[in-house]
């Protein structure tokens, strides 16, 4: 998808608040925004938000001298959601349809994300929320028919925190069938997007293979994805693409892919005619593969 | 007060949205966004937000040609709350402390703002909201006292629609005494905020006499006010301030105001010790009289 104007007001309120994660000086802060400002009024609005995320964390990095600004952040989210492991996999165990609970809840840990203007409170009340609410968009049955029906899935993940219950899923999809599951991370520390070292300590490598993109984008940018991820993109049957970047730079993408998202700002929930706060499991309606 | 960075993105987003209010245009858009973005990095921020948010209106103006561009919304939201006002008046009449009652409506009714990231949903379940919630900074002894002591109230407004919440109270504070009232509106549209036309459509002018503040800016800001205006702010016993923009203008100020105001963005709510959305009854804290 392009960028809308809207974005733009957000890219200023997400640069200000990672440079306020890296220091206290404001002079940093207002040199960040009018920094970012400028790259903002050149900008064609035709490239993708997270290509344009990209070089304002960029900017971000050259004048505060952090490129990971969201370090903490990213490993309390992931010791948090690590502390609620053995709860996800009883609540699945028990439950009357055990992957679509386990789809619902790593729709649920997409909402630990620091970009948008949609904070989280506490991953407790997010895993309550999610089992008790239904998907506004459920493309659930597609889901598992491609499941059944593949042999290699790639599993686009997004933040630290979220890939704990991204573990979850994986492991549901284990038992439905023998799958060979890759899962990719970000080349370089984005937003709190989850990296190799993030997705190592949460043992995502027990079961999935890790790749990197081979890019700092906070998304799946092809163009600047390393050969060997995009090896595997065109060899997967099934993609399952996590959170909105995921979303806003493959929605064009003529794959079978499954977006698994939290809707997180007006402007995706008006593409995708949804609500803020509203869980998606969406199938690529660019294709019609084994509908 | 002065302006913080994070209200940056913030005139960003309203200026989007007024422009959007006018046309639909998306290159006037996008020059709006310029526009706004370049005269922000050369602004000093110790100048108050309501002094910045009127010279963004301004090219707001010159770029669309639209001096108000949220006409029909503030004679929407003057008609939608007339309608409501035979059962105002009931409400206030109905209950054990009719003042506060009155107070806490006109608190309510500052809910209908386009400015900032607020909106409101319909005007009915403000009304409910604000019935079945407290105060959350609660000065309303001292308020009562301070209108038993007073025979000049100056009642500074905010916005179309609200203005018939403002009617209400001035309805009650008439009932306790025989006052002298001077509402006072802007001189020019800016934002959903009221002029003289509002003021007169709502009939306040039955209830209190209309006065300008002598200025466009949505805000007191007394360098920019008439004399006339600025006679009736040094004489009056009492000044009743609406809304974030007056509170935002006087907050520094040593004179009897009472700011009636529901929380609207961050900022205030973090200098306030308050949440979004909170109501909010707070005297000046800068001065002690009649303590």
């Amino acid at each position: 998808m392009k960028t809308y104007l809207d974005c733009i007001p957000c890219f200023l309120r997400q640069a200000l608040e990672a440079a306020r994660a890296v220091t206290g000086d404001e002079k940093v802060h207002r040199q960040v925004l009018d920094s970012v400002a400028s790259l903002l009024s050149k900008l064609p609005l035709e490239v993708t938000p997270p290509e344009i995320a990209q070089q304002v964390y960029r900017i971000i990095t050259e004048l505060t001298g952090s490129s990971d600004p969201y370090h903490k952040e990213k490993w309390r989210a992931n010791q948090q959601a690590l502390a609620f492991y053995p709860r996800l996999k009883e609540v699945v165990a028990g439950s009357d349809d055990p992957l679509l609970t386990a789809c619902k809840l790593a729709i649920a840990g997409n909402a630990i994300d620091l970009g948008p203007d949609f904070k989280y409170a506490d991953i407790g009340s997010i895993i309550e929320a999610a089992l008790s609410s239904s998907l506004a968009i459920n493309d659930y049955h597609k889901f598992r028919d491609s499941i059944k029906n593949s042999q290699h899935v790639l599993y686009l993940g997004d933040n630290a925190g979220e890939i704990v219950f991204d573990r979850i899923l994986i492991r549901e999809l284990r038992r439905i069938k023998d799958l060979k599951i890759d899962f990719v991370v970000r080349e370089q520390p984005i937003i709190n997007d989850a990296t190799f070292a993030d997705a190592v300590y949460v043992s995502l490598d027990r079961v999935a293979d890790i790749v990197s993109s081979g890019s700092d984008a906070p998304a799946t940018i092809l163009s600047q994805c390393s050969p060997q991820m995009l090896r595997l993109y065109h060899a997967a049957d099934t993609i399952i693409a996590k959170g909105q970047g995921n979303y806003e730079s493959l929605s064009e993408e003529r794959k079978n892919i499954f977006f698994l998202l939290r809707v997180k700002c007006p402007v995706i929930a008006r593409l995708l005619g949804a609500s803020v706060g509203d869980a998606v499991l969406k199938r690529q309606d660019t294709v019609s593969l084994a509908d």
